[in-house]
């Protein structure tokens, strides 16, 4: 897997005779531009996303890269710029931008199996659902059991607006399912290396047919062309669940009798006891649940002045809408509901919630919890999984704060 | 009003030093990247706005830049790097926003009259709204008379979410208002020529007391610190008024008996009939209206092919919801029901809308035309007035389309 920012940067000059092609988005404003600037704390961005402002992202490594807390904001959407990065293999050339109407994607288990291109999808429909987007190992930092894997806090999530035609529309035109169908499986465009089994690579998912009437093939994120970065020019979204299942640079969507056989699949993403390998028993990373963390004041942000403070930040509901969040000031003792402010983005959506305290000078330890539309509760703790995925545990989210 | 782009630039090189600093935002990104890169049809942007892609923008001038049609995309956010630039005086020096919570402004008309910071008011609510912000010149460019001014098209302006505190928050605090007040005041904190009655150039405009329940005090847009190119560190919104009364670098609110005797209100912005000078008789340019246009397929993108194709475009209704949009491929002799797309983010926000239609090859006039949720229509023209003000009318935004 060669991943160097040196491979990277070549993918970028690749293309740099390619700037006033149409369709090209912010790679090709990114390419003629310098290296982000780094303050002596900051490392710069590895060229891919050398876009992005290197302040308000924690760097794990050159394909895991996280929001700080104190970088989301009040404002509902997560500035793209702002926006995690998580790739789990090398994304294919960036060229494949300069064309973004000309990718194509095979539809396999309909009634009329095609090959379209994405020109072909954008004169079926147009849909846009707004849906928080979440590794599915965020939050794995806080697991007490340090599973293996990058650390996230909080910051490998974002709430963001895509555009596309819906999974059911491009059914519909084919002719309608196939017979046998359960699960929806898309597979990535990524290169895969040479001479390892392909299955043991290929970022394959699958999804059960309930997520059907939620499906999207989004080629526009944030009202601007789906970054290649961020799975461009194509990407299915798969509402309330996590990250990996919303597979970028999609090159195939299969209706499927049976999951895939990709250990991405059948090993992998699993809810795999502590110690344990993970198998097809196990139940699959999948739907994310009630979580929610408080943005502000921000921990890296230091002390905080004695008097009034607006406790604000966001919380989800998995495959349901927010109903009610509830903010504790000391570790979760005593609970106040928080307000749910701004727009709603609908039931995929996070919401920004806020709670104003007077606040004497002292120590606190701030959490948060939310309920979803079905009464479900954010989990005081999430069971620890060998992989740490899906850790939404408010007691693990809490932050300290120190008030002068 | 030496607003030369040396100037700018040599504010840009004034805060080099501070990019480390806590608050700087795209400014601090931007003064050490290198200048955007422009394809032969493209003028690069001037370094004020050197962080927005100037191949999604027109420029007029330096101070007047609008989104192009094609670049609105069908996500319902205007991305901040495509938004609209309109500035009425060179903006106060960028240092500004190197300290954003230390911004003051001096409220008046109140009980208890103050001067808060940025950060007294970050401690007194949180609140979010998503709006249109749009130039009161948008559309002039199709107004037939040739009105002096910017030849906008559709471009001055976009939907955007801000988050702030309820101005009715900030009067609660200070003890509600002074007896007598009949008007929102705002002034702008730009530096104002030497020489010239400030009265003649002061960016400083009244709205009527009814805002009083939406209008907000915002120092974040979409997610991100508001831009000091947008008015950052502190803008006045008032949501349903045109941009020009959504006053930039806020350092004076004050409720008023009558409007402020300020050019910029008593004789300008005003619906003057053509040829007269503006005088306070006539109605000032405030509210928006039901408004809508097409903003795909672009005109800019040339010839489209015959077959199944989303006709998709905005559509606003000012101090209402939208209720309704209808498109016509014909001019205007028949109309068809769009749907409403995407999340509904509040009456102040705009809402994409979208219709199929089969098209065979021919030439095509495509208009749109919203009603807002009182069952007021977009006018099909708008009165011609001396200042070319507030065009929404649907046939001069219709669009030509050749299917191929």
């Amino acid at each position: 897997m060669d991943k160097s920012p040196d491979r990277t940067r070549r993918h970028l000059l690749a293309s740099a005779g390619l700037a006033a092609a149409a369709g090209l988005g912010r790679e090709a404003f990114a390419q003629a531009a310098a290296p982000a600037p780094a303050t002596p704390a900051e490392r710069p961005l590895p060229p891919y996303v050398a876009w992005k402002n290197p302040a308000h992202l924690i760097q794990h490594t050159a394909t895991t890269i996280e929001t700080k807390r104190s970088a989301f904001g009040t404002s509902v959407i997560t500035p793209t710029d702002r926006l995690y990065i998580r790739n789990n293999l090398p994304a294919p050339d960036v060229a494949i931008v300069a064309d973004r109407d000309g990718w194509m994607l095979a539809v396999e288990g309909v009634k009329s199996p095609a090959t379209l291109s994405v020109r072909d999808l954008k004169s079926l429909g147009l849909h846009t659902v707004a849906t928080v987007l979440q590794c599915s190992g965020n939050g794995r930092g806080y697991f007490p059991t340090n599973p293996s894997g990058t650390k996230w806090q909080v910051g490998a999530a974002g709430c963001v607006i895509w555009s596309g035609v819906p999974v059911k529309t491009v059914v519909a035109a084919l002719g309608g399912l196939a017979d046998g169908a359960r699960f929806i499986t898309g597979t990535g465009g990524e290169k895969l290396p040479d001479g390892i089994d392909p299955l043991n690579v290929v970022v394959e998912r699958s999804v059960p047919l309930t997520n059907l009437d939620d499906a999207l093939l989004a080629w526009e994120m944030n009202g601007e062309p789906l970054p290649h970065a961020h799975g461009g020019p194509l990407r299915l979204i798969v509402p309330g669940y996590s990250g990996i299942n919303n597979i970028k640079y999609v090159k195939r969507l299969a209706f499927t009798p049976g999951e895939t056989q990709a250990a991405i699949q059948k090993t992998g993403y699993r809810m795999s006891p502590p110690g344990q390998k993970g198998d097809p028993s196990q139940p699959a990373v999948w739907e994310m649940e009630a979580k929610s963390w408080i943005n502000g004041p921000a921990p890296e942000a230091g002390p905080v002045k004695a008097g009034w403070v607006q406790v604000h930040g966001v919380a989800m509901g998995g495959m349901n809408a927010v109903r009610r969040v509830e903010v504790s000031l000391d570790g979760g003792q005593n609970w106040k509901e928080a307000r749910l402010v701004g727009p709603d983005l609908g039931r995929f959506a996070w919401r920004q919630f806020v709670l104003p305290v007077k606040l004497e000078p002292g120590n606190y330890q701030l959490a948060s919890r939310a309920q979803d539309s079905r009464f479900n509760w954010q989990a005081e703790a999430t069971p620890d999984n060998a992989g740490g995925y899906l850790n939404s545990g408010w007691r693990a989210h809490a932050i300290r704060l120190t008030v002068a």
